[in-house]
C-alpha cells in the first residue's frame, strides 16, 4: 500500500503530524528522532557495559526511570498517580471524564536486559500523547499512560505482578508480600522508593493498547513493520522429576543402574519427537537440574521443566496427554519413576475484535507492512484483557532477541509502533 | 570351601586365635565383635541424625576421629607419627627395621557420609594389629597402620590428597595451598589441628594393603564375601559442552531455534547408546547444567559431565573416539556447537600380582566365597600402587550403597575383612 502525503510540514514545524492517506484517511504521524532520543535517554539509566539496561522492578535504577519518565510526563501536562502496588499513570484529561483509553507497558529490566522490552511501550505512549499536544488534538476520552510493576518477574515473582494485583488477578497483601532473594519485600521496596499511592486498583479502563518488540523472529523473517496482536497463545509450565538410584560410577554395572539422567535424556527425546509433529506446537526445556548431582555418583534425582505453547488449548492439552503417555510407556523399564505435573496454565486468550481492528486499521492506514500475529510471550495486556477491550501492536527486534543486552529494534519501526498506537488510541478515544 | 579348626580358644580368652585351617595352613583369625565395637565407636564422632557419620578431613570431627584411633595405637604399644599433609602412621616394630608392610585407609568422610568407607580398612587395619599383639606374633618386616588424610576430596580438592602427596603425584606446597570454600587452606587446618608431623614423604614401603566396601553391588549380587581386587579400571572424566542460543519460548518458531538442552538430549542418547553395546563399559552422566537457565528461555549453553570407566584403557579411549564421531554426525544439523573436552584420565592400573596373590590365598585358606574384582572406585591404593607393591581386599556393602548415611555392611564380613588383611600382611611381613 502506498501511502499518499498530502500535507507536509514545514522544516522548523514539529515532525509530528496530521496527514491525509489514501482514501483521505486524516493520520497522525509521531516524531521519530525524538521518540528515539528518549529511549536513548532512559537506556542511560541503568546502562550495562554492553549496550544493555539493568532496571530491575523497584530498584534504584528502577526508581530513576520512573522519575525521569515523570519528568517527561509532567512537561506534556499530564496528571501521575500511582496504585498500592506502583503501577504508575499519566492522565491527559479527556473531554468526558470516563473510563481512560489506556497506553503503556513497563520500564523494568531483566537483570542484563535490553533497551527495548517494554520500554518501547511506555516511550511509545509517551510520544502519543506528545503527538497529540503539538497538534492541539482533544479526545472524548482521556487517554492514560501506564507503567506497570515488575512486569518481567526478574526481582520478584510473578511475571506481570503489577498488571496481576490491578486486575485482582493476585491479591493486594499477596503482591506486597512478595520478597527478592534478599528478603526484601515489595512493599518495603515501594516505601523506599515512595512509589506506592492511593489510585483505585481495578478502576474502569475504557480499553488498553500496548506497543511490545516481538521477541519473536516471525516479523522479521516475513519482512513486516507491524504485527496486529489477535491474543495470546495457550501456555503450560510443567514441572518433570525422575527418581532413580544413586550409585558410585565406577562400581555399579549398567544393567543394574536405575539412572535418572539418562532417563531424562530419554524423556526429552520423546518430548521433542512428539512436538517436531504438531504444526504450530511449541517445546522448550530451559532448566534441567540433578540434586546432589556430582560427576561420580549416577544420577537419583533429576528434575527439568517444559514450557509447551500453542495458539489453541485443545491443542497443548492433547500434547500434555501424549507426553504423558509416551514417558509411562518407556520410564518403567528403566526402573525410573517419574512425574509430571503441571506448574502454571494459562489459556489462549484472543484479544477484542473492535480494540484489534483499530490497530489493524491503523497499520493499514499508515502503508504499513503488516501481518496478524499471536503472543507467544506474556504481556500485561493478557491481564488486563480481561478488564477491558485489549489489544497489542508489536515490531521486529532484530534476530528475535530479546531479554538481552544485544536486543535490537529499527528506529524506523520504533517510530511505526508509535504511530500505530497513536491513530489506534485516538480512534478509540475518540476525537472531538 | 569348609573351613576345619582345629584348635578352639577358650572362652575367656582372646577371640581372636591362630587357627589350623585344611592342608594344614595356620591362619589368624580377627576378633569380629572388638572390630565392630570399634567401628560403631568411631562412628559416634561425627555422628549424623540418619545414622551415617560425619568427619570432613582436618576439622574438628576429623580431629577427634584421629585422637581416638591414637589412643587406640598406643594402647596396642604402637608408634605414632605424621607426616607434613596428616597422614598418621602407627608402627609396631619389626624384627628388622627395613620398610614396613602398611595397611590402612582413611578415617575422613563424606558430608553425610557412611560409617565404613575408609574407617573399616583402618580398623580393620587396628585389629589385625591387636591379633597379632594377642597372639604373640612377631613379623620380620614392621607392620604400619596409615591413615590418609582428605581421601574423600569432600572439603579439598582432590580426592586422595594425601597420598597424593605421599607418593609425590602432588607437589607438597600444592597440597597444603588447597583450600575448603570458606577459604580456609590445608596448613591452616592442619595448625589448627596438630596434625602435621615430620616423618618423611615418600618414604619407601615394603608393601601396602587395604581392606574396603566395594561401594557396588558385584559381591553381594554374586554372594561373596570377600573380593579380591587385582586393580583399577581406566577412569576419563569428561566435559560436553553445547553452545546453541537463546531465544523466547513463546516467541520463536521451533524450526529456526538452536537449543542446546535437546541437542544435550540428543547427545546423552547417543552416549548411552554406545556404551550398552561394550561390555563392561560403564557411563555416568552425574551433573548437567543450564548456563543461566530459566523456564520460558530456549538454552542456549549446557554442560554435561560424562564418566566413563572400562579395565582396559584401550576400550574406553576407542569408546571416547566413537562418541565424538557420534556427536559431530548428529548436533551439526541442530545448529548446535559442541566440545568434549577431557578432564582427568586416570588410567587402568593392575595392582602387584604377588600381594593380590597373598590376599586370594588369605581368601582361600580362610574359607571365605571369594571372586576377584576390579576396584571401580578410587583408592589410595591407587597412589600406594606406582610407590610400591599394592592389593586391597573388598567385602559386600548392602544394595552397592556408599556415599550415603544408610551405608551398611555385616559383621561377620568386617571380620572376614580383617581376617584377610591380617593373614596376607602377615604372609608379606613374615612371621619370626
Amino acid at each position: 500500500m502506498t501511502t499518499v502525503v498530502l500535507e507536509r510540514t514545514p522544516a522548523d514545524a514539529p515532525s509530528s503530524a496530521l496527514r491525509f492517506y489514501q482514501f483521505n484517511t486524516l493520520m497522525l504521524e509521531t516524531n521519530g528522532p525524538r521518540l528515539w532520543d528518549s529511549l536513548m535517554a532512559m537506556a542511560e539509566i541503568g546502562a550495562t557495559a554492553n549496550g544493555g539496561s539493568s532496571r530491575l522492578a523497584l530498584t534504584a535504577e528502577d526508581a530513576a526511570g520512573r522519575a525521569l519518565f515523570v519528568r517527561w510526563a509532567e512537561a506534556e501536562g499530564l496528571s501521575v498517580s500511582r496504585d498500592a502496588i506502583g503501577n504508575l499513570f499519566a492522565r491527559r484529561a479527556g473531554q468526558a471524564d470516563g473510563p481512560p483509553v489506556v497506553i503503556g507497558s513497563h520500564l523494568d529490566t531483566q537483570p542484563k536486559g535490553g533497551r527495548f522490552d517494554g520500554v518501547l511501550g511506555v516511550l511509545a505512549a509517551l510520544e502519543a500523547v506528545r503527538t497529540l499536544n503539538e497538534n492541539n488534538i482533544q479526545t472524548r476520552a482521556p487517554i492514560e499512560i501506564a507503567n506497570w510493576t515488575n512486569e518481567e518477574g526478574a526481582r520478584f515473582t510473578p511475571a506481570m505482578l503489577g498488571s496481576s494485583v490491578f486486575t485482582g488477578a493476585l491479591a493486594l497483601d499477596d503482591g506486597l508480600a512478595r520478597e527478592d532473594t534478599h528478603g526484601e519485600r515489595i512493599a518495603d521496596s515501594l516505601q523506599i522508593i515512595g512509589e506506592a499511592g492511593d489510585t483505585p486498583l481495578a478502576r474502569p479502563f475504557d480499553a488498553y493498547f500496548e506497543a511490545h518488540i516481538e521477541q519473536g523472529p516471525v516479523l522479521e523473517d516475513n519482512d513486516k513493520t507491524i504485527g496486529v496482536v489477535t491474543g495470546g497463545q495457550a501456555i503450560r509450565w510443567l514441572d518433570v522429576h525422575l527418581t532413580g538410584k544413586a550409585g558410585h560410577a565406577g562400581t555399579t554395572p549398567m544393567p543394574v543402574r536405575r539412572d535418572a539422567m539418562f532417563a531424562a535424556a530419554e524423556a526429552m527425546a520423546a518430548i521433542e519427537d512428539h512436538v517436531a509433529g504438531v504444526d504450530g506446537l511449541l517445546a522448550t526445556i530451559g532448566e534441567c537440574h540433578v540434586d546432589h548431582g556430582s560427576r561420580n555418583t549416577i544420577a537419583a534425582d533429576v528434575a527439568f521443566t517444559l514450557d509447551l505453547r500453542h495458539p489453541a488449548d485443545a491443542v497443548v492439552d492433547a500434547a500434555i496427554d501424549r507426553i504423558r503417555e509416551r514417558l509411562a510407556e518407556r520410564l518403567p523399564t528403566r526402573g525410573v519413576e517419574h512425574e509430571l505435573s503441571l506448574h502454571w496454565r494459562s489459556p489462549a486468550l484472543p484479544f477484542d475484535d473492535t480494540c484489534v481492528g483499530h490497530v489493524r486499521d491503523a497499520a493499514k492506514a499508515l502503508g504499513c507492512a503488516w501481518q496478524d500475529i499471536i503472543s507467544g510471550a506474556g504481556h500485561d495486556a493478557f491481564h488486563l484483557a480481561r478488564h477491558c477491550p485489549t489489544a497489542m501492536v508489536f515490531i521486529p527486534c532484530a534476530d528475535g532477541l530479546s531479554h538481552h543486552e544485544a536486543e535490537s529494534i529499527e528506529p524506523e519501526h520504533a517510530k511505526r509502533a508509535a504511530d500505530v498506537l497513536v491513530n489506534a488510541a485516538l480512534a478509540r478515544a475518540g476525537r472531538v
